[in-house]
């Protein structure tokens, strides 16, 4: 490889995260040395595999290899049926909310849930959201952990997010108040015609900004994201207008790809997430 | 059946157009006679099965049945790599154009195309549609045919329509003027928090309303929609605001169902679509 290109990776790498989920196949343990081994400075953690680890001996392993939590995936899913489901998903929040704070993450990554059971209120669920982080941000702020509500495809609407482009996210923080953000995935927003305005809109609020890529085709709605390059979002343009509105924090790269990435030995896809953040992102 | 539910059913019937890719085993032939058969008063018409029949049968048998066709799908798919890849697609859709109106269509459906092979210009793509429609629309106005623009679901922004919001449609709309309008498709568009103030601002260049359902969970990102009442997607409301912008023409079914309703018989298809229409819409 030569010099100028090896120097151009190493100096993009100082801004890369990579969202736990890329390497699916490996503990929260194995994520943190391997990350760690291969220069990546900071990792986004998710719940499952933190409880699998144990809060503690996350802790400690993340202080040792000295990585920056960009975040801890995930809050949200408030929708629910009855009050008693919007109370557990509350509780569950506070505890997200806790578990970030342990774990000294930048921030709660929300995905706010879409329509409750046999609901097919769809403005319902929306102010069920709205109301739902009415009520779990004095606890977020309480506890000094900023939360980003991530707007999810469209294609989500139904079953994980019923907020589904920036603009609405962004009307939610009007709405709400400090102590609350969101998070710029392109996957879930490079469609939208609206993108440029939104992005410099949420200026400042913008905690996290998520890479990956569009397949064509797309195999699968939840599980065929592509790696950065391999598919069809024009990346750097959305990361411009993102650092444009004043972001100059990490990029995360968060790939669901059960199909090929998550077949792959996870220090390969580290390393191409590496190099892929100097030459698609 | 109590005679009252038999009697709504035939009073909605009459409102019924089945677009003939929900009986994808049928030919033309064979769906012209199905839906008549069935009682079922309009049709839309595909273009590769218009070709299979032959215009001219089509024509005569179209006219023996009485069918109304609320639709000939599709035109469009405008961006292209290169100058001569843009003339084809106004040639094909001259004649698509002259088909619609030799079958007596009211209207051309208009799938306007995404991302041209190789490109990651998701706004060159838009801005080659709008040229190629503003190319078109002098041909069309001639014939005398309306075109309408059908907004496609974000997940197919990248190869199949870079319209993904009735918001965008109606932009374009009032770009180009008079000859041009929208089709409403439930399935596009239901998530959009955006979607009432644009069918009201749609008003009557609203040229055609299309139902099925948003299944959960959805298998499949092209050939997995529901029929109506089978999935999340509040059709009543949405029919309720189409009405209220002034609409009162046919609700065209358009279901493309590869391992469910393809694989039933035909018969059996035309008549649960009878009976939803009366139920679920």
């Amino acid at each position: 490889m030569p010099v100028e290109r090896a120097e151009a990776i190493a100096v993009n790498r100082e801004r890369l995260s990579i969202n736990q989920a890329t390497t699916m196949p490996w503990s929260l343990a194995q994520a943190i040395e391997g990350y760690a081994r291969a220069g990546v400075p900071a990792i986004s953690v998710w719940r499952d595999k933190l409880a699998e680890m144990g809060v503690e001996p996350a802790v400690r392993h993340l202080g040792e290899a000295g990585l920056v939590v960009t975040g801890l995936c995930r809050g949200g899913m408030f929708p629910a049926a009855d009050a008693a489901g919007r109370q557990a998903a509350l509780d569950d929040n506070r505890r997200a909310v806790d578990e970030a704070a342990a774990i000294g993450a930048r921030g709660l990554i929300l995905v706010v849930g879409g329509l409750p059971e046999g609901s097919k209120d769809l403005a319902g669920a929306r102010e069920q959201v709205h109301d739902g982080l009415a009520e779990l941000l004095p606890y977020a702020r309480e506890v000094g952990i900023p939360m980003a509500i991530e707007p999810l495809h469209p294609m989500y609407a139904a079953d994980r997010a019923c907020v589904n482009t920036l603009g609405q996210a962004n009307d939610l923080c009007d709405q709400l108040g400090p102590g609350i953000g969101v998070a710029v995935d392109v996957y879930h927003l490079w469609w939208d015609p609206d993108l440029e305005r939104q992005i410099a809109r949420a200026g400042e609020r913008i905690l996290a900004f998520h890479v990956c890529d569009w397949l064509v085709p797309t195999r699968d709605l939840l599980l065929d994201r592509g790696m950065m390059g391999d598919g069809v979002i024009d990346i750097p343009k959305i990361r411009g207008w993102v650092e444009a509105a004043g972001y100059r924090d990490f990029c995360e790269v968060e790939i669901f790809s059960e199909r090929n990435w998550w077949q792959r030995d996870p220090d390969e896809v580290v390393a191409t997430c590496i190099e892929r953040l100097a030459t698609a992102v």
